[in-house]
């Protein structure tokens, strides 16, 4: 059995948490069998002096079914 | 005086928040004078396309009152 | 053009996003033109068995428009 | 020359070795000129007390010949 | 739900992953329910310019269902 | 929104900086929007006792449009 | 043989040798057999503008004899 | 005699190299007797497919004769 | 509440300690209420095949009372 | 006392473990008194699709007799 | 087959590059077949406020076909 | 002008800094020219529940005047 890690940013004006849901939501739609987000760094986006956006860059693995993409 | 540090995991569906007060509150039924949490890694579980739970690594510290156990 | 990053920790009793709020708004009193907050390290204060206060530790980055301070 | 890295856990319940050959052979089906593989962690999977499964995760790297995918 | 992860190092002559499961099965004498095993740190004792034996350093983790120890 | 990150090496005789640039225009080929290339390891091959070629690995960052590829 | 390795902090307003010291003679009234120590983090705590204790965090390992504690 | 370091982001269309010149020059203005520019993190602003400029993290070590701004 | 961390370098000929008191205490004269000082590097400087100089840089953390400089 | 450390790259077709040995072997020819292996780097060549040889970075340490080459 | 890595460091007033060749071709001079050149740190010198010399660290690693040195 | 870095250990019954002066001065028989110390590793080894010895790993710098041993 072989897994594949790739690795995306969720950004989200919510939370934290909110931004790696929308990463993992995002990823879902064309790869299935996600079944762990690792979060590797966090970082906010700064608008005039207040926290606009939340970036979480996680590492997404998920069972290789079909096709391995170069 | 001497401190000691464990590493254990809190896993809750709600938070990352949530996850550490876990750990903490999981220790302290039998582990006195927890003072601080350092959290080391975090992780969200993954089911059918959206996250499930957040895993969130943390050390723990509390000062050495009794007999430290192997 | 030139960029520069000071390290500060946000102290909050509700979230990690509270804290790191609080640093950028804390800053930005007297810091114009901050852009990113990178968080570098959280950790939680535990007093009586709960987590008491969010320390979130964030390099946070902005242009610099006048003079360097030493 | 531009080369691509990707991230695999090859899982196998005999050796390291052999989830590395495992998570190579399977990359190996759809991508051609893979020439290096850095192991970047090695876990095992415990079940009823005993390694049941070695997972060990890599980076594959290959020499890009056709179309890059997102 | 609280896991715990301690960490122990394995002393094999065979082989590194013989020195894992040496770590795990003793461990599993007075721990149950321990699931997962990541290799930190390999290293070899070298005597009369052999490799003699294989340590090898693990987080073990395993779900906390009785008391914790301090 | 939802950002990826690809690994590439850019392989070039002229420069640290030339490598970057070529892994980021090969990747353009195929890949639209890509913002930010961090260089993450930086390497020379030798031949003849002078440095052939300079390796630069770095992690380009996208804003995900269309599909995710597995 | 298994060893095991836990994290002691060692307090001391001496110096630095000195709080490894406290922590390696601490543990030792109910662990047998302690054989290293690595200093893993070093801070000093001040006060009135001095450094009135020394903290530092080892890393003791030991070979376990008895039964390991969850 | 106690030296400070601060972290400055050089940003140059032209090289890694004029980066790190540039926060250099740019600290030089205010800060007196800087002898150290160690590099970081080295990042490319990618802008139509191309290389625009590159953004390079440094931390500036000065002897301190004056006073320690907060 | 918002703390700031500053990055200095003690330099002494006599220890490692007292490379560490003189930053604490050359940074307490303009800077009130330092609570920590965390050693992140420690180096020699060698002369005349004697060690000459401890140079130890440390992290020192202090509660934000008045403004902050950029 | 003084030890030196060196840093080896075993390699070997049939394993990881074979590979540390070799890099061992070879360097007992000369230096007598090496004592442990750390293994710091694991990677693997690949050659028509199958791993070829096992690329194995060890720091090799032993205590110093004789005279230290440059 | 085994290689050596060793660790020097290049000092040019050109460039990062530079420096990295000039190590390389110091290297040659007595020994032969390196292969491979990784930077693993990369500082400049700073004088009279401009960076006068750029000092880069890099391992560089050859097959070991004589006698190793102590 | 380059110059070259060796890993030493100095081990010592009184101190860290003890520790690091004798692999210098060890050094030193052999090898002109040495201008810096790195500490990378601390430890200690325990006997009979007492820290015997201080082990200082250090990494010694020096320019190469005359031939590179391999």
């Amino acid at each position: 059995m072989v897994e594949k890690t790739i690795e995306l940013t969720g950004i989200s004006s919510n939370s934290i948490e909110d931004a790696v849901s929308l990463a993992v939501s995002r990823a879902s739609v064309t790869i299935s069998g996600i079944h762990t987000a690792e979060v590797t760094h966090v970082a906010a986006v700064v608008e005039n002096n207040k926290v606009a956006r939340w970036k979480v860059r996680v590492k997404l693995s998920f069972i290789v079914k079909d096709e391995l993409h170069e």
